[in-house]
Parts: C-alpha cells; sequence; structure tokens
C-alpha cells in the first residue's frame, strides 16, 4: 500500500489553510511546503540520498517543524533526538542509529559528538531535485528511542502505516471539525507532540505551536476557544486548572477536548475539568504503536475512571494469559500503528510475536473491553510525561567506583506525578551530592534521581532479581 | 495490512450507539451485530463455506442491511444484485461471478433464473462458527457490475481496502461529528448506498434509512435536523429543494451537506441551495473507485461549478497526456480505493495499468488542481444517478429481427437528466411499441429508450466506429 507524500499532497489540497501558528506568526500549508521543499534541498545538497538516516537536534517551534518536513521531502529516515539527553546518551543514539549526519539547531551544537557529520544546512547552495509522490507504507519516516529494560534505548521504528493509521483513528475516535486547532505543546522529539504534526498534514489542521509548555498561554488559548484541542500530561493538566481555576475562567464553547496521556489522570483532576467545561480523554500509547493504542472517550471518564478506554478502530488489544474478563496479564497490542522493529543493536530483536507487541505492561480488560493499566512495564517511571527506566540510571550508578549495587524505582512526586529514587549499596563513602554529579554529567536531567538512600543490601528475590516494588515501599515506609 | 472485522470492532466499541434507523425503529451496533450474526450462522448451515461468493438479490431497507452484515460475517464475497435489472440480466451477473448461491427477498424471487440455487435462509437451522477477526484489505468484499463499452457489464471486484480508504478519505475531507446521520436514500446495491454502511461502521455513525428515497421525508428530516448529511444525485436534489421552497422552510442548523454524485449539479440548484441553507459537496466517483474520487467543497462550490473538486487526501488524479493545466484528455486515477480487477469473464483485463486506472472518462485539471468532468466515459448515459450504457442496449435491439443497425446516446430530459435515445436502420417493417416491447423484456426498464427514430444510416467515421455524439446533436436538431 502507498500513501500520497503528505507534505505535498496537503500543499495541493487546502494550499491556504493556516498549518502553523507560533506565537503571533502563522504558515499555510503552501508555506510549510515551500520552506519545507527549500530544506529538503539545501539537505540533499550536501550529498545526502533518498534513504538515508540521519539527526535531528532542535530546540521546537516552527523552525523544528520545516526541518522535520524538510528531511521528509528529502527522503530520510529521520532519528528524533531528545534535547535534553547528555552528550554522552545523544551519541549513544547516534551512533547506534547509524545516522549519517545531525542537524541541530545552533544553540544544541556543543552536544553534539565530536565525531559526528554536522550539516550547517541552512547556509548551503542546496540541489534541485524531485520529492517522492508516493510513500510505501512500510517506509520509516521516524525513529525514536525508548529506554529498555537492558539500560540500553533501543531505537524504534516508525513507519508512514503506523502514523498514518495512528492519526486516522485518532480521527475516527475523535471526530474532526473544520476550524479544529490542535495545541501542541509537547516535544516534536516524542511521538506525542510529532503525532499531532502527522494530524495536521493528514487532516488538513492547524497546529496551536508552543517551544515549550507554558501553562499560562494554554489557559487563556483554552479560554478564549483560539485552541479546540490539546494534548497533555497530568502535571501540565493541573497546572492549566489551577490557573482557570484562579481567574474564575471556564474554557470556551469552542474548546473541545485534552488528550491526557502519560499515565492515568486522577479523578479529582477529571472532575475539575469537567467543572471547567473541559472534556478529558485519557490515553494509552507509546513510542512502540505511535502514540494512542486505546483512549477513553469523555462520557466515560467518571464511570471508568482509571481507565485507558478501548483500542480504536484499527486496534485490537489482548491480555496475555486471561481467560476471562478481568483477569490480569501482560498487555498485548496488535494493529497497522504497531512498529515493525527497531534499528541499531536490537534490530534482530523482533517487536511482535505472531503479530502482537508484548508492552511489558500488566493490565486487564473489563466485561465491557475497557482496558485498565495496572503497572508500566519492566518498572517504567513516567516522570512529567518523560519515560524512564530504572536499569538505565542503575547502569551508570553502578559505574561509579564507590557503587557496589544500585536499585531504582519510581516514588510520588507532587509536581511530576513520580521521580526516580536510588538506592545504593556502597562500596566505599560517597555522599548524594557526589552520586548526583556524576549522574547529571550522564543522564538528561530528568532521569538524574531526585532521592539517594544508602541501604545495607537490595531486596532480591530467589534467582537474585531486583524487587523494585519493594524498593519503593521501603522508600514509602521511610518518608 | 489488516483490519479488524468492522461489524465486530464497532460493536465492540459503541455498541449503544444507533447503527440504523428506519421508519420508527431503531437499532444499535449490538443489534445489528446480534442480528448479523444469526442471518451468518444461517447462511453458513447451507454448507457455504468463507470465502464463497454469493448473490444479493434484495429490495433495501433493514433487513437487507443484516443481510449484507450477515454475509460479510459469513466471510462471503457479496455480489450486489441491482433489483431493478430483467431476470435475463440478472442471470448474467450470477452466471459471470460464479455465485453459488442467491439469497433473494421473497418479493423478488421469482427474478431469480431457475438455474440458480436460491436458500431461504431465514428458516434454516443454522450452524455455529467463529468470524474471522481480521479482514486482510485485499480481501473482496463486494462485487458491483458496472456495464462496460462492449455491452457485456464487468464484475468490478471492491476489496475491504478500497471501502476502507474510501470511507477514511471522506471522513478527512467533510469532517466527523458526534452526533452525525447520514440519510441514506440510495439503493444500498449500489456504491453510493453501500458506502454509507460502510462509513456507518468505520465511523460509528448512523445511517437514516429510506428504502426508496422519499422526497417529502428527506426535506421534512433537513429541515427538522434529525439528519446531517445526506447523498443524493440532482434528479433527487431538485425535488427536495423544491419542497422546502414551496413550504417556506430552510435547512437546520444541525445540518451539515449534501453529497451531491451521478453528474456535475447545475449551478441555479447550488445557488438554491445554498439560500435554503444547505451546503453542496459536488463529487466524482464509480463503481472502480468504491465512492469519491475527488469532492469540491462547498466553499469552492460557485467559484468552482462544474469542477468536481480535488482528490481527497490519499487519492491522484492525472490527465493522460496533459503537458500543462488545462489540457484535456482522459482522467487516470490512482490510490487505495481503486478496484484491484473484475471477475467472471473480464478476469484478465487490468483493472489498472502502471497502478493508474482509465476511467474513459474525460476530463481537465486547472491551475489550482480543480477537475473538470467534461465527458462521461464511453458515451455514458447517466439517467437520475443510473449508469447506462449504450452498448448494451445497442446489443439487445440489433438482437431483434427486424433492425439491422441501432446506435444509442443520451438526450436531455427534465426529470432524469440524461435518457437513452435510439437510433434505428430497420431490416423490415418495425413500430417503435414494437422495440420498446422487445426491450423492456430484457433491459431494466430505467434502460429502455425512451425515444426511437428510424433512419437510413447512422452516422460512423472512416473507421466505421458509431458517432454516438453525432446521434446526440441529431436529436437535438429533431426536437
Amino acid at each position: 500500500m502507498k500513501t500520497p507524500n503528505w507534505i505535498l499532497q496537503r500543499a495541493g489540497q487546502t494550499p491556504d489553510r493556516i498549518a502553523i501558528s507560533w506565537e503571533d506568526k502563522q504558515w499555510t500549508f503552501r508555506e510549510v511546503a515551500e520552506r519545507a521543499m527549500d530544506i529538503a534541498r539545501k539537505m540533499r545538497g550536501t550529498g545526502l540520498q533518498e534513504g538515508d538516516r540521519v539527526a535531528l537536534l532542535t530546540a521546537g517551534g516552527p523552525d523544528t517543524v520545516f526541518l522535520i518536513h524538510g528531511g521528509l521531502l528529502a527522503g530520510f529516515e529521520l532519528v528524533m533526538l531528545n534535547s535534553r539527553l547528555t552528550q554522552d546518551e545523544l551519541a549513544y543514539q547516534i551512533e547506534d542509529s547509524g545516522a549519517k549526519a545531525v542537524f541541530a539547531d545552533d544553540a544544541l551544537l556543543e552536544r553534539v559528538p565530536d565525531s559526528t557529520a554536522v550539516s550547517h544546512l541552512l547556509s548551503g547552495e542546496g540541489m534541485d531535485f524531485e520529492p517522492v509522490k508516493l510513500w510505501e507504507e512500510d517506509r520509516t519516516l521516524t525513529i525514536m528511542y525508548t529506554s529498555g529494560t537492558t539500560g540500553f534505548p533501543k531505537g524504534v521504528r516508525q513507519t508512514a502505516g503506523n502514523h498514518l493509521s495512528s492519526a486516522v483513528a485518532s480521527a475516527l475516535n475523535m471526530g474532526l471539525q473544520e476550524g479544529d486547532v490542535w495545541l501542541c505543546a509537547m516535544p516534536l522529539f516524542h511521538i506525542s507532540g510529532f503525532s499531532i504534526l502527522c494530524r495536521s498534514l493528514i487532516y488538513g489542521m492547524t497546529v496551536r505551536l508552543q517551544t515549550k509548555f507554558d501553562a499560562e498561554a494554554s489557559a487563556r488559548e483554552i479560554a478564549e476557544g483560539s485552541v479546540t484541542t490539546m494534548s497533555a500530561v497530568s502535571a501540565q493538566l493541573v497546572r492549566v486548572l489551577d490557573i482557570l481555576e484562579a481567574r474564575n475562567e471556564r474554557a470556551s464553547g469552542r474548546f473541545r477536548q485534552i488528550l491526557a496521556g502519560g499515565g492515568p489522570v486522577p479523578s479529582p483532576y477529571i472532575r475539575r475539568a469537567e467543572a471547567l467545561g473541559i472534556r478529558i480523554l485519557q490515553t494509552y500509547g507509546m513510542t512502540e504503536t505511535s502514540s494512542q493504542t486505546a483512549t477513553l472517550a469523555a462520557e466515560d471518564a467518571l464511570r471508568k475512571t482509571g481507565s485507558s478506554g478501548k483500542p480504536l478502530f484499527f486496534n485490537r488489544i489482548r491480555i496475555d494469559g486471561a481467560e476471562k474478563p478481568g483477569d490480569e496479564g501482560e498487555i498485548l497490542i496488535s494493529g497497522p500503528h504497531v512498529t515493525p522493529g527497531y534499528v541499531g543493536r536490537f534490530s534482530d530483536k523482533p517487536a511482535q510475536v505472531d503479530g502482537w507487541l508484548h508492552t511489558g505492561d500488566i493490565g486487564r480488560l473489563d466485561e465491557e473491553g475497557f482496558l485498565f493499566v495496572l503497572d508500566r512495564r519492566s518498572d517504567l517511571i513516567i516522570s512529567g510525561g518523560e519515560n524512564i527506566y530504572p536499569a538505565e540510571i542503575e547502569q551508570v550508578l553502578v559505574g561509579h567506583p564507590a557503587v557496589a549495587e544500585a536499585g531504582v524505582a519510581g516514588v510520588e512526586d507532587e509536581r511530576w506525578g513520580q521521580v526516580p529514587a536510588a538506592f545504593i549499596v556502597g562500596r566505599e563513602d560517597v555522599t548524594a551530592e557526589e552520586l548526583e554529579t556524576f549522574c547529571r554529567e550522564r543522564l538528561a536531567r530528568y532521569k538524574v534521581p531526585k532521592h539517594f538512600r544508602f541501604v545495607a543490601e537490595l531486596p532480591r528475590n530467589a534467582s537474585n532479581k531486583l524487587l523494585r516494588r519493594e524498593l519503593r515501599t521501603k522508600f514509602d515506609l521511610q518518608e
């Protein structure tokens, strides 16, 4: 199956509609396509070819959108680097993905490892070429790294078919109206932000862009109705609610919904949102599923609190080993939105077994088919919408000469939902400050443990497997 | 690529939403699925297998919907017979398609050729079986016959992927809102009606069904806002406008649009509709494209009168041989909605050449990419939304012993848009009445020529090809 090159097709279909709005500027689909084509010519002018893999390291905002679309028009597979990563973390992803070049914002250039070819593309000459008119559905558009249980992040391939089926299934579930404007305050290197750009092209919908999440501006736009939908994690949602309540303002009648990902939204938030005229759609998705797999309709938000809803139209969910509704087990996902696999060192690892993605998450389906996610995969910590894997932090910690063993678990945090806490079995004397500094040099800031506890031994089971849930309990007892 | 069985998936997703509303009755998606499953069990109880081809001959209404969904759940390829055809015409399609059985409404049973196995399924015992959970996108769901230039109707395969991409592209273009209700007054054996059933399952949308087009009821529902969208041909549209104008009523604010197919809508109709608060979306589609290929947005309806709009998001259109915008030529269509081919005697005929469907229609694309259809393929006559091919009628006429040669062309008709007119070169004396009776026995009523002219010879070109356009001119001069 093929799909027309989204950027060209959209510019042909609705050239004069607003594609991107940012601060007080806006660009039509024709203008975005023209800027992207200009960038694509410069990118190809560096000698890179159709099908090459390149990495993007950017700070967000409209220039990042033009760069992304330029890279897609140039025919590249885009490795979407998280700008919060350290140089070491970036070096791993660039090396692992085999990216031939990194296109970075000037402000981020110093973070790019010296060994990598950095292209200062925008000053280049450019080369005329004809972008392909059709994309095969199995064409890889993006690669996003997600940390794994081993501590080595895995590069997830996201194809045109993955993004397309995700965007379409979302529209079938949430509807689509003339004049829809999606507020994007999520990073564009994340699937949460990138998927909004895909929807914009496929729906012909305006994206209202924030370079970084701005709670004040978000609350204002929701109240004014200059946006109709927003994606948010709980930590962002509650800040928007606080502001609206403090100002005694409500959502405009034009504002339709907030799509809330990155863990369940507590029911008090849902009630507060409802009182302000805001519908909350809770969703369950991940990098491997190019955004939403299941989404809870607003009408079921209170009746099914804690649920992530039903699978979207093209998708199926089943619970491994479940014999009846309510049985708990690993959540398995099937559908055209599921990644075909990984790149780099995990390229041999199958992403699906008999057509099913094994998420590692534990959940259950109730009698009506609503999904409840009970425990995130492999003790995943979700902190302000960012995924953090304990194993990755533990691996850094045991690299410190004073650390014999390390165990990391997510603990409650009022602002971020969860934060990582580290439990250390020492080899020699070391302070929390020293370990924090050590981590900061090697890990993105949001991954650095907020708490350090020194213990005599770590809880392990008979086969010596670390019991991270017991760490969490131990932490709660100490607080 | 696979897609979940739409009937089961929809019943799982929104079981309590209204699927079908008809007269004063309504059925939820769960109820429709249950009824369809009951029928499927009875169908399979006759010994028919998954993948078998069966024909449906029905009069429309909710029982037809249950029968169609039952046939799909049973795993059959459905040959959708036009209930207006004669016994001879039906016999051809049943034989050509290789249908193993015909499921017919009692009232239509006498029209089924004696040679065919007719199953009185609803009285049967039924057989328990598990319907397949996934449909391959290249699975044939339906076969619809469309007349061809040779006079032999061709059985067009329509796959799950064809119907799905058509429905999705339509939603991306027209939008999709909670509470949408599509008024279906089109025959369900036509792609115009069947495509509404597909949209209903894929969108989770209510269909308001009319067994036969009812202008009074349509006008009332549009005025009351109990429906939000309607499909119509020009001849139906104008009757609805007449009624609303006579009653001095307007469309409800909830009513969004009329999707108008089967030839261009004259601009006076568009203006009258606009004055009544009705947006007209003109569309260009055919059996081979499972409904819409291009649709003109309401906002462009007057600026681009006569145009069928731009291709929908997944589709492309090009004009064969055109070197610049405005050049005329054969309309070629590419996209996932294009049939993979035909069944029966035309199963060897490729439907696409290098991925493009050659429609036989003549058109042009303007500078902005809007399609103008200038002449329908092979002198196609469109009469009240039904496609009529002159060759098919000519072939019947020359079967009469008194007819030496026959030429048929479409001529203007106030009520039907066009009707067929026959030009006869006689071998011996014969009256128009005799020929009309002869045709009525062999052709669906709408195909029987409304005018007969006896001439000394037919206009032909140097290679002896009949010039049907000259017939039309000749007719206009005589009137």
